[in-house]
């Protein structure tokens, strides 16, 4: 399936945006800069950024509003950090990242250590900034949220228990609480920001968490399903590469039709979630279903 | 010498704050938390929280701040993140940090790059929450500043600098701008936040500015010095390391008389700054004269 005129042309305008942002990064350190660039222009679907900004629009109406390309972008520049320090030889140890070299084989270990570091520092930089709003009480909340999405209780702490279980048996609750820390959280927290940012009310607030925790589930469980399924070339990773790891996938532990069954109704329920704002909801109930009918 | 009783109690103070945070880190992921914890509660000064509380006492007219604290622990573990990651196997391959095991021997490499993500986010998260200050906009701003100090432009930047001055011959200016940007940039971030969250006015906060620009320089000279004259026992990390992996220190690039001779005239130039301010300003004048006359 292919997504909506709409949210491809976000996509597009996001990496536009996140273009120039690295043309402007400050400074002496330019291999850095370099290493930042490579890390995130990865060819990515932007998903989260498009999560963002669908968001936003449903928030505000059917409009976007100014800054908030900002916050898309700062999403991207957390979950690009996400992903360089996940691929290190001491983490999942990954060569590769959609078929190119991960970023501490396309530079050094030392450099992609500092990249997602300052990738990291950037996403809030970006979210602080007073071109995301003229209201600094909205760019605070931001901030706070994304470090809740991220930190110990979310992102990071999620890595962490993924790493624990690949020395473990966890169960099918665990992988579920591991999973919505280590991807769930940003995800989530894409769709609420963009709420936020379009100045959501408390219900549609409410809705978008509720959709984008069911969302988040069912496209972890769609990767477990893609990495099950999927070969090195066409998915430009190691196929089978976490279940060779021993980590829990959601395919080996619920099996591949309860897998396929749960991320369907996962998607089913973040759907009805947003089934009150009717059309107007439509961008992010196309991203839902693409989220499990996905190659790649 | 001793520092006043003042920095002392404020030390003290920030010791007992961080270790309730600690306490309460959210989350299943008790390996980390505990990593995270052994990274920040490690012995060290409490230079930078002394910083921001000094200056905000300076320019809340001898009070302090409600939340000023916070912000106190947010620059301490943003300090230890950058100690975290700078000890790694990849960077500076530091097995010990102050005399204890460094955090990727006390647990394990993968954990030890996840403390320090998890702590950059912790000091962000912090920096944003309401209980700093009632007004979102200082919120805003102490993260902007944070960032920018933080990132590619500053601490994150200048490693990189410095790890790239290993294989090349790096002039005294290229040193000096690195470490303006690895050590100096946070050391100044926590003079300037302390006196924007106690209120200062321009001319303070660009004293401020002034003042820890040359203290951060003066730092990391002394620092040099303590390095080329220290034995690894009373250092607690091996003497002269900077200089066997062929870093451009202070000490190699000036020479011996003329390091401590800068470094003496860069702490006038810092006590100058805030002369204006008289026996205010004596907390941080005394933190200055320590820089460069401790011993460890």
């Amino acid at each position: 399936m292919t997504l909506p005129a709409s949210v491809r042309a976000d996509s597009a305008a996001v990496e536009s945006h996140l273009a120039s942002l690295f043309d402007t990064l400050p400074g002496p350190a330019a291999a850095l800069a370099c290493s930042m660039r490579y890390a995130t222009m990865n060819g990515g679907k932007r998903l989260r950024a498009c999560l963002v900004l669908a968001a936003s629009r449903l928030a505000g109406g059917g409009q976007l509003c100014d800054g908030v390309m900002h916050v898309a972008a700062a999403v991207e520049c957390l979950h690009a950090y996400s992903l360089v320090h996940d691929d290190l030889p001491a983490m999942d140890d990954s060569d590769t990242r959609r078929g190119k070299p991960a970023c501490h084989i396309a530079f050094d270990e030392a450099t992609a250590i500092l990249a997602g570091d300052a990738l990291q520092t950037l996403a809030f930089g970006i979210l602080a900034d007073p071109g995301v709003s003229e209201d600094a009480s909205v760019r605070a909340r931001l901030v706070t949220e994304l470090a809740a999405a991220a930190g110990v209780g979310g992102m990071a702490g999620g890595q962490m228990l993924d790493l624990e279980a690949e020395t473990g048996t966890p169960s099918l609750d665990e992988v579920r609480q591991m999973q919505a820390m280590k991807t769930g959280a940003l995800i989530r927290f894409a769709a609420v920001a963009g709420g936020i940012h379009g100045g959501a009310s408390a219900a549609l607030e409410a809705a978008l968490a509720n959709y984008s925790r069911d969302l988040g589930l069912a496209f972890q469980i769609a990767d477990d399903l893609l990495d099950y399924d999927s070969d090195t070339e066409s998915l430009g990773k190691p196929a089978g590469q976490d279940a060779a790891r021993g980590k829990g996938s959601f395919v080996v532990l619920m099996g591949l039709d309860a897998a396929r069954q749960t991320a369907a109704e996962l998607i089913t329920g973040a759907e009805a979630a947003l089934a009150p704002w009717g059309a107007a909801a439509a961008d992010l109930q196309a991203i839902a279903r693409f989220a499990i009918e996905r190659r790649s």
